[in-house]
């Protein structure tokens, strides 16, 4: 019998930041760790979200044991209304994230036929060959776990996205004691968080913002209005003792902050008061000091309350002057410009705005490098793998692991899809499995390729101009005159003279002086070649030209 | 006759970064500051740069007395070459920017008939009955001037640029005496940049950069490669110096790299001894840590020298293992992705790659807010008008302006086409004139209007479906099957199907039992309808539907 190995495959997270998903492989047993999804980058046009390639997964269906999931925020769960469906699975999650997953799945009409499993950090899943044994985490969520994962091969950390806050909103910091007696029994491969390996220093406690909302809530002279994620359970919490604390009544606007606070506070993760929660229809009566609102939009969501606010278009909610609005998150790169002209619509209404690069109104979840050599120095790993993180931040942080005396031969850098083959005395990158982005648009998952968004592309830049020609079937030579059709293009004001001229170039360029035409492919590559050029000198543009020849 | 009042008219850059250009009324004469353009943001599809909007100037062309430039980068100069040819008007800067203009101007063929002058700071440039005194001022470019401008109300400055640094690299600080002799005289009126408001402190030196680039230089086991703006002389001499003083020769890459370097050698603003300056035939023969490189592509600019290395697609140039990379700017706003993509392959091809959130190879030209406070206690305006942002930028450095004790009746938030009338006592915002942007798309100058610019986002989330029908115009009914063509909405090969149910949907709603269709007009919405709903219901997008009739 051949000596198995254990292989390790990122099948997501590795090269970009989100959609998050690792495969663990020994023998007939894969365990995954975590399903989240990414939002599209700016040249993805039309994409809703992103998540990973699962084709693998699917390939060896028989042995998936299980989908063991960090903790709830989207770029590690986000995946899994869409993959679920597919991929027979049970999931297993801590109480709080399997909460939000349950919001999430229902929310989606995925819910039915999902297996999902609760367990508590401390505890031990076993799955197949793997047992797994999940330890707690700070993160910018209760209840995220790292994964200590005993393998035949030898000890595998998964740390998670984690950083080493002492002063938690939870109360409860990372456990590094568990950390640290693996560290002393020998772990055989870390894989490390790599999202903010480019910051110096500590990331700074959360209790920085409990203490800035404080004081924003003591100082406010009218009502204070506070965005953020949804999911952002710690946050909501010292936005709520903020509130309490200065006797401000609460407002929870929008569906999904709702959702979350009220399956939180079913959970004991949220504490609040009943009587502290105020209506919609109090709101008007109620003096604007003593009005506190928690909603979302800090990304510049379209739909959002906070972005509907600033647009003036929201059904409830107006800016009124006096009002302090506090935009507690940081920008997703990709989004600076459409939160920024959020931000500019607020102070344009009047309002005192607060974000993050004027106040201390957000700390970010992840460990910085001070926090990623605590971790690498407490579990002393054989080998490491960098995660989460664009192909830099993966080449930083082995740079961070070689610096602590981890030869650089025990560190990988890797991509999705790569596949880590690893005994207990050696590591290699062996192979690669299937690793596309999978895009979502709309109601189609995977459909939408590389030609679909090339055309996107293509005609965002300088639209299209289709021109219909008839043909006579008898006579084999135009008939009457090409129709124009053209949108993104040129202004229709202006347009005239230069479809004129186009119209006039194609019958030229179409007369035989009487002799039949050939086949309608000859007439289409003609018509492309001499509109393209001419549109091209006049216009210095490209747009998409695109003949249609009709038989009449 | 009535008393005058000076007119302050900014035309462009409040409200956005860039496309700075201020007017100045007095009478009949009007002077301009600057004349700059914007990079589009994300969301003007195909849009190749925005310029102010000229109309007013137009209108008044017989009192345009010329057009003052504060200093040589793109937002404040680079609309010169769509507008001169429209408006009639003398040009005035200092002989770098003077050198800077020439260069842009010849490169996009509008120098003929440009008249372009040069002025030295501490002399006086008499516009009608403006008076115009440009003292110097530190900014990331040498040769950078703010304004003093007498009229007959009274001083008012414009900043321009500036920061306070007192060691740039070209020896010469901000003229804070004449500042501070101003201030003692009187300033009615002070007009000041507001780029970097939001930074608490004060903007670092250049100097801090020359130290790093010397560190960098001293240490590289290979080549060095910097790469910055074509404009950015006062970095690109540090980068000189630095190899100089390492023994290593230099190579320019690329056009406007050397276009701008042998010009502003010419010119004296660049020191560099010929021996030292390399030609790409050596490169090869050279020991790589004999080799320094210059050249652009810190915006991810695709067809710049340094994206074409990232991505192997340079003819002369490869990265070599070996190879230091210093990415010696900062990323313009919207530019953030495409610059990430940049480092990630520059990564993924083995450099070693510096860049200004992990080394300190970048300090930007922008006063923060201390530096602000010094310009505003210096000159003692009795008005303020912030310039040069965005909106909350604008109002953030009028409560700087209050917190040093202007009144806040005497702060002016204005926006692009917002008339402010000045006399020695008093200032109100009176009117408004035309104030769009311009945007420059190939070789039409503000010929895209918002219809071309809302079809292209339509088209560039869900493309278009175009469904030809032939009507025949004997029976007024449907004639054979309907066309359908369509670029961007669902993959070709997973298509067929769902085209198939629209032919046959549109059949069928046109279907009016061998009686006559009405007009096309209902036939065209009849089709838009249908086809609208049902490719929404089985897709969840909404592709730009269009209908062509063609009576047969």
């Amino acid at each position: 019998m051949a000596k198995e190995r254990l292989k390790v495959i990122p099948l997501g997270g590795l090269g970009e930041i989100g959609k998050n998903m690792t495969a663990l492989e020994y023998g007939d047993d894969i365990m995954v760790v975590d399903a989240g999804l990414m939002f599209p980058e700016e040249e993805m046009l039309g994409v809703d979200l992103v998540i990973p390639d699962i084709t693998y997964l699917l390939e060896n269906q028989g042995k998936i044991r299980g989908i063991v999931i960090t903790h709830g925020h989207e770029d590690h769960t986000g995946a899994l209304p869409y993959i679920l469906p597919r991929l027979k699975a049970p999931v297993y999650a801590t109480p709080l994230t399997h909460g939000l997953i349950s919001v999430k799945l229902k929310e989606q009409k995925a819910l039915h036929g999902a297996k999902l499993n609760v367990f508590q950090s401390g505890s031990e899943i076993v799955l197949g060959k793997f047992r797994v044994n999940p330890y707690h985490v700070s993160h910018s969520i209760p209840d995220a776990v790292g994964l200590v994962i005993q393998t035949p091969v030898g000890v595998v950390v998964y740390s998670g996205d984690f950083k080493l806050d002492y002063t938690p909103v939870d109360g409860k910091p990372t456990d590094f004691a568990k950390l640290a007696r693996l560290g002393a029994g020998g772990v055989l491969l870390l894989l490390s968080d790599s999202t903010y390996v480019e910051e110096p220093g500590y990331t700074p406690s959360e209790r920085i913002v409990g203490e800035s909302l404080d004081r924003i809530m003591g100082d406010a002279p009218g009502r204070v209005i506070v965005a953020t994620f949804a999911s952002l359970i710690s946050r909501i919490q010292q936005v709520i003792d903020a509130a309490e604390k200065h006797g401000k009544r609460l407002f929870i606007v929008g569906r999904s902050m709702s959702d979350n606070v009220q399956m939180a506070r079913e959970l004991g993760y949220l504490r609040i008061s009943p009587d502290m929660l105020g209506k919609i229809e109090e709101l008007r009566r109620l003096p604007p000091d003593k009005v506190a609102i928690i909603l979302t939009g800090t990304q510049g969501e379209p739909t959002s309350a906070l972005v509907r606010m600033a647009n003036r278009d929201h059904p409830h909610l107006r800016v009124l002057k006096g009002d302090t609005i506090v935009v507690s998150a940081s920008p997703i790169p990709g989004n600076e410009a459409v939160i920024s002209r959020t931000l500019d619509n607020l102070f344009r209404e009047g309002a005192q705005v607060l974000y993050s690069r004027v106040a201390t109104v957000h700390v970010h979840g992840h460990g910085s490098q001070e926090d990623l050599k605590m971790m690498m120095s407490l579990v002393k790993p054989r080998f490491f793998v960098p995660i989460h993180g664009e192909y830099r931040h993966l080449v930083l942080h082995t740079k961070l692991a070689q610096s602590l005396g981890i030869p650089a031969s025990n560190t990988f850098v890797m991509e999705d899809g790569d596949v880590l083959e690893v005994s207990s005395k050696s590591a290699k990158v062996v192979g690669k499995v299937s690793s596309n982005s999978v895009y979502v648009d709309g109601l189609g998952v995977g459909d939408i390729g590389n030609v679909v968004l090339r055309d996107r592309r293509l005609l965002s830049r300088d639209g299209f101009l289709i021109v219909i020609i008839a043909i006579d079937k008898k006579l084999g030579s135009i008939s009457g005159r090409p129709d124009i059709l053209s949108r993104g293009f040129v202004d229709p004001s202006e347009a005239d003279a230069l479809y004129e001229e186009c119209r006039r170039l194609v019958i030229k360029a179409l007369d035989r002086g009487g002799e039949r035409l050939a086949e309608s492919s000859f007439v289409s590559s003609k018509v492309k070649d001499t509109l393209g050029k001419f549109v091209y000198e006049q216009t210095k543009r490209r747009p998409m030209i695109l003949p249609v020849v009709m038989e009449v």
